[in-house]
Formats: C-alpha cells, structure tokens, sequence
C-alpha cells in the first residue's frame, strides 16, 4: 500500500471540500447570517487538514486495487467527519455525533435527519444540507476525478465508489465519462429548479429540493417535507424528477448520443417503472377500501409514496406510518429494492433483482435438465457467471448485514418493526422508516449507540457493501510486492 | 410423463397411509372414543380412493425426473387432504380447511394449530395429530421407499423430498440406507419416551410428545405446551432431543458405523450448538437485565425457547412474545437459519448459513485479486460450484416467498411484524410466530384466504421450496420422448 500517495489524494479531496464549504459560507455572507463564523472555521479547519495531508503525502505514485478501496473509504470518511463541523460549531445540532450523522446522511443521499426543527435553521446551515446530498449523488470521487489532472489507476477508484454495472460501460475514458455524468446531473438539477419556480415555489426552496432530489437525498427545508406545499404540480414535478434520479445515468448518456427510446427500452427500467406502477395500484386499492379515501387522493397519495421510497428518495407527502399494514409491507419491501443501477438510488437495485429472477429460473430448468448449461441473459448478451454470483453474494449480504442492524437497533429498545425499518432505511440510503421514526417524526429519539449503529449502515449501503467490508480482511493490509 | 405409473404407485401410498389411520383407530377403540366412527370413514374413503388409483393406474413404469417430482408432491397432497378427514368426521375443527391446515401443519412438522383447547380432543384425535408430526418428520416417501420392492428411479423420489447434501452421501444403496435413517429415528423416539416417563410423564402424553420432538413438530396434548408441566427434567430431556432431532441424521448414520467424534467433529453440527449458546446467551442476559428475571429462569427460558425456534419444533416454555424486542429478533432470525441440512428441521439450513458465508468471503478476497479463482472448502472437499449456485438461489428464493406471503398476510390485516412471523415460522415450519399467533394463541383467528397463503407456505417450505416450484414451469408438463 502506498499511504504517502493516498495521504496526497485525500489531501487534494479536502481541499476541494473546503471549496465547496465556500458556497453556504457566501449564502450566510448575503444573508448576514450568525453562521458566517462557523462556516469560516469549518473551512479553515478543513483546509488546514487538507494541506498537511498533501505535503505530508507525495504526489505521485501508483494507484492499485487496494489504494483505490482506501482511497474512497478514506475520501468517505474525511468529507463525512468534516461535514460535520458547520452543523456542531452552528449549534444546529446538540453533539458532534449528531452532526456526523446529519452530514452522512446527507452525503449518503440518505435523508435521515435528527433536527427535530429544521424551520429555524440558518439558510446556509439548510444549503450545506442539501449540498451534501448533491455531492454525494453522483459521488464525491467521480467528480473529484473530472477535476483530477489525467490520473492512470482512476478507474480503482470510480469502481469502488460506482459498483454495478453501469462501470463496465463508461470505462473506457474514465474522467471524461464522470465529466459526461456530471454535466447530465447538474442539467437536469437546473431544469428541475426553473420548473419548480414556474409552479410557485421560492428559490431557494427550489435549489435545496432539486438538490435533494436529483440525489435521491429527501432533506427538505421544511419540517413537514413536501407535504407542506400541498400543491400537486410541485408533487408532480418532483415525482417524475425523483423517477428520473432513480434511473441509470448511464441510460441517459447513451440516450443524448442516440435519443430517448434507448431508455425505454431498457429492461431495467421498464421493470423500475412496472414495480412502481404495480405497488402505486396496490397502494391505491388498500387506501381506497380500508381508510375510506378518495380515489384520487389515493392515487396521488400512493404515487408520490411509492416513488419517493422505491428511488429512496425518502421525502414524504402524507403519513404512511398510519396507513394499512399491506400498504406498510410494500413500501418497506421498495426500501429493499431501491432504484436502477448506475441511478443516485440506494437499495439492492432493480437490476441485481432482475438477475435474481433470472437465476431463479434457470435454477427450476436445471432442476427437470440437470445437465443442461443454461445462461442468464440481459438485453440480448450472456451475463458473465461471475457476475451472476456477485449479485447474489450481495444479496446475501445485504439481508444479513440488515439481520445485524436490525438486532442491534432491537437492542437500544426500538419495536421488532421499527428496528427492521431503520435498518434498511440506512442501508437502502431512503430516509424514513416507520413508528418513532416514522415520516413526521426525525431520528432525534434515537440513543448514541443506535445512531454509530445508523451511521455505519448508511455507508455501508452508499458504498454497496464491499468496498467497506473488503477493509477487514487482514490479507488487505499486508503489504506485499507489486501491490 | 407416465401418469399411468403416478396413479398406481400413490394409490399403494393412499393405502399404506390408511393402514397408519389404524394406529389412532385401535386407541379409539381402547378408550371407548366416539371418534371410532371418524376413523372409520376417513380409513375407508383412503382405502378406497387408494385402490382405485392402483386399479387404474399400470404398476410397471420408468421413475423419472419428473415422475420423482409429481410422485411426491401428489402424495404430500393427497396425505394432506386424507388426513383431515379425522378432524372434520369427528368435530374437532369447524371446517375442512381448518382439518386440511391442523393435518399439513402436522405433516409438514410445522405445529401451528387452530385449536384452541386440545385438552378436550379425544385421545385418538391428539394421537393422530403427533402420528402426522411423526410421518412427516423423517418423510412419507422415504418411509414408503422402505415398503417398496426394489424400485429403479427410487432416487428420483428421495431428491425430491430431501433435497440438501444428505442425499449425496446416501444415495447409492437408497432403499437400505432410507431403512436406516427410520431405523434410527424410531430408536431416537423411543429413547425419549421412556426417558420422559422416567421423569414422570404419562405413557400417552409421552408417546406424543416424543413424536412431535422427533420430528421438530411441536403440536402437543396440552395448551399451555410445555409450560404446562413446569418441570425442569422434562425440558431437559426435551432440549436434548430437539437438538438431536436438529441434526444431520447422515451423520448420526455415520457415527453408528465409526463412532460418536464424527458428530462433534462436523462442521455444520459444530456451527449449529454455536448459534445455539450465543442466541442462548444474548437472550439469557436480554431477559435478566430488561425484565428483572432472576439468572437461572432466564437461562433456562431463553435455551429452550432458542432451541425449540432454531430445531423449528415450536414448543413453548414461555410466552416469548411478552420478551424485550432484542430477543424477539433473535427468535425470529432463527426462524430463518433453522436446522442442519438432513434433519427433520425446516429452515434455510445451516449448512446453507455457512455455505453463503463462505461465498461472501471469498467474494471479497476477489475485489482485491479480481483473477484469483478461489474454491468454497466445506469440511476438506471443495464443494462443487453448481451447489453454491443453488445454495444463494435458495436462500433468494426463501427471501422472496417470505415477502410475497408477508405481502398476502399484512392484507389480511395482521400488523407487518406479526405478518412476517407468521410467513417464516410456517416457510419454515416452526409453528408459533408473534402477537396474535404467539406462542400462547393458536392461528384460529386467521381468516380462510390466510389459511391458505400459511398451508402453502407449509408445504413449500417442508419440500425446500424447489419440489413444489418446479411445477409451474409450463416446461415440465411438456411431454416429449424421453422423459
């Protein structure tokens, strides 16, 4: 391992942290804000680290397998520990563990807040949120590599922060790629802010909750989410912006070069929109029948759900912590699923489930031909086999990691259920879970202990697993030649 | 596919299984039973259901694949739907659904039950429900593998029933070997029969409850189960025989022949009393600290209850529904891991636990040497990658039906987490779940449609899921030469 060059690049990151640090700092210069002070030390802070990460560390060097893993990890870590500083030097929040887990929330895309009141917060304190969901969208490493001067070995690091399949595509000229990523991103951010304008929402209540949805992050600045507004154009804009957030950017940088239809073609994603479609109707039906409702208002109700957890984006437009149980069931299996590879979702992805199928099937052939090679294809090519049993490690991983959560947040006093769901709230980066950390309520009632516990199951889900858990194996820090 | 040959050999199933009908007939008898009458009319219209399909059906014929699969899930069909002609003829249970769930609960060694008072159910009514248990456990085709005339193709149906590593090792002398395996569990069962009348126990309750011991059933003569008793020496010897009835029988076969060590020394049996001590401990300290329990009752609540859920007998000592959330998860996760591969345990299966462990590590030791081939070791043999493959699609595929039968449930109305405990304690045919079929309820208040989401949850789940699966492929009833 070459520590003197990760200490570089991680040095380089901080600085560029600090940078973006500038952005809520110039809000609170505008606004006159009492937060200038401490954005201005959080920078400094930041900047100081940054610096003697850099000359400490030397500047070139070989970027292997195993720097890219301590690289991301270390870039998680670093930007997460000092995100956390504005919030605690701004008194937004009482601790320096509950400004941690604000900040990893926030870059996690997860959403999850412990700020009972964010109505009284400070706008710049309200934009770094925001714009710590933004970065982490698209992933703090990827646009760091567009701004890296042309760096062999980068391609370790995009595939330890970007897994799925969506790396094997845009390989080849990796930073001009991220770039690519990056321009489609902050495109579609801006459109949605002009949209949400149009139909009368302020701002900066536009910016923070374009950044918040583009990132399938659910930070609002409004305590009630969006169900504050209770405008249905809102809603709408949000929804389908919260459906595209949850596609595969991929997808949509194949579709500039060669037009709209290659997205709708796309298994994955005419999948993505079925589950929506289906759970959207089951939704409905049990909203309709059992609480006496409307159609209509199911029907909005359900959607804006629906696709709010499936891309765990995690905003909420109505209570469904008091909805049917079936309603709870599905919504709580969308936070499994999540949205499409290569997407800012979280969650296992619709991709890997669809493989999952696939398997499945090919499994019940095998089992009439047990001689027989049979192959799971996707959109016309052989998926390589080893490929195949990756995704079901990782399924078997994420439900166990999830079984670990969840026993321990049992173990802090949280219900059987509650439990479960802020388990994989965390691990699935969606936001809200049900109970006493339902849509209406924050993450505040939970104990320190359980918070570390959330904490790690957010990046743990934002980095899909491996790239955290291949850490521990001892065989990873030996060092040895030609590593 | 040669129905002709289907026919003839379940109807010699249908009569052998009315021959056990007399076992419960012969008590009524004995006790003056007004059920006399009931056994009768269930033992004739087997017989004669049984008899016309030998006399329509051809007795030669090939055993194929697809013979062995529609063999042995017509014949846990037809045993499920005779069975509860019993209850119905004699009273016990108000419809033929709840006969046809009390007789698939009981053959599937699963116990949940809904009725309410057993205690006032005639002697050969309680018989007949621990003789199911008792069938079902080691397996009605492999007993009837035992009465067969030497059969070619008799492996066909031995997979089919017990899928899992067993049948590897005891395939090639199938008849001689399914002998053994009764052999030894008769043995076992009688073992604890005079045990339990040692420690002071009737004949009759001990003869049932053994049954259902053996077999990891869990249906009882008493409503309060085992608490009723309040006696430590029964526990004790209750404990002691749903582990072993928890384990690899292949290995007990084997340790006939080179003596006791081969147990301890198994991998799987090793892993199993470790889940075993560490949920026994966790809970023990759960239920002293949060409750106020003194250390002894603790400890002997928390072994019990933990080895009754993980062997998915399901008898209770105690109404862990009462428990701290902390020890709720840890039952309902064992719900899940179940028994040893080869048991009379439902369940993924240890084996299967540490087989997916094993594949998650060796997944990460390719992140960091992408080209590395890396073998799954399980006791000194690398296990063949077809079974890994078939081990993560089965764990998918018991995730998967888990949610679609939560899903059914939770629309019933139960609330989500005692939805999800009804789904895996009848997936995995332990018995009792949470709330209102806790360990001190019955199912009794499931309405029909949830009874028959839980029958087929049973029965799935007590032929490892793939049996009954392969059926829907429209592929399999295809006829073509060859087959």
């Amino acid at each position: 391992m070459n520590y003197s060059f990760v200490e570089n690049i991680l040095g380089r990151l901080m600085i560029a942290y600090a940078g973006f640090m500038g952005i809520p700092f110039l809000v609170a210069l505008i606004w006159q804000e009492g937060s200038i002070l401490s954005f201005s030390l959080s920078i400094i802070v930041t900047l100081v680290a940054g610096v003697i990460l850099v000359t400490h560390g030397q500047k070139e060097g070989r970027m292997g397998v195993r720097e890219g893993f301590v690289i991301v990890a270390g870039a998680w870590l670093l930007t997460s520990l000092a995100g956390a500083l504005p919030y605690v030097f701004s008194g937004a929040v009482p601790t320096y563990l509950d400004g941690l887990f604000e900040t990893v929330s926030g870059l996690t895309t997860t959403g999850a807040s412990v700020i009972d009141n964010v109505e009284i917060l400070p706008k710049s304190i309200l934009l770094w949120r925001s714009l710590t969901h933004w970065l982490g969208g698209m992933g703090i490493i990827v646009l760091f590599i567009v701004f890296l001067p042309n760096m062999t070995g980068a391609v370790h690091l995009f595939n330890a922060e970007v897994p799925g399949p969506i790396s094997e595509r845009v390989l080849p000229r990796i930073r001009d790629n991220a770039l690519k990523l990056w321009q489609i991103y902050l495109g579609l951010t801006v459109v949605q802010i002009i949209l949400l304008i149009l139909v009368g929402m302020n701002l900066f209540d536009a910016v923070n909750h374009s950044f918040a949805t583009m990132a399938t992050g659910g930070f609002s600045t409004k305590n009630t989410s969006i169900a504050y507004y209770d405008n249905l154009g809102i809603e709408l804009i949000i929804i389908v912006f919260m459906i595209i957030a949850g596609g595969n950017f991929g997808l949509y940088f194949q579709a500039w070069r060669s037009g709209i239809s290659k997205v709708f073609k796309d298994l994955e994603f005419q999948f993505y929109l079925l589950i929506i479609a289906v759970s959207t109707l089951l939704i409905t039906l049990s909203l309709w029948w059992t609480m006496g409702q409307g159609g209509g208002t199911s029907l909005r109700q359900a959607l804006f759900q629906v696709v709010s957890i499936i891309t765990t984006t995690g905003y909420a437009s109505a209570d469904f912590d008091q909805w049917p149980s079936v309603a709870k069931i599905i919504l709580f299996s969308l936070m499994f699923i999540g949205g499409s590879a290569g997407s800012t979702s979280g969650g296992i992805k619709v991709f890997r489930v669809i493989v999952l199928f696939k398997l499945a099937w090919t499994e019940l052939k095998r089992a009439i031909h047990p001689k027989a090679v049979i192959n799971v294809r996707f959109t016309n090519k052989t998926v390589d086999p080893v490929v195949l049993n990756t995704v079901s490690i990782f399924f078997f991983l994420f439900i166990a990691i999830f079984a670990v959560a969840t026993l321990l947040l049992a173990a802090t006093g949280l219900e059987p259920f509650v439990a479960m769901s802020a388990a994989v709230t965390t691990l699935g980066n969606v936001g809200p879970g049900f109970g006493v950390i339902g849509p209406t309520t924050t993450f505040s009632s939970i104990n320190p202990f359980g918070e570390s516990v959330l904490i790690f199951c957010m990046l743990l889900g934002r980095l899909e697993l491996f790239t955290l858990i291949v850490l521990i194996q001892p065989e990873f820090w030996r060092s040895r030649k030609g590593w």
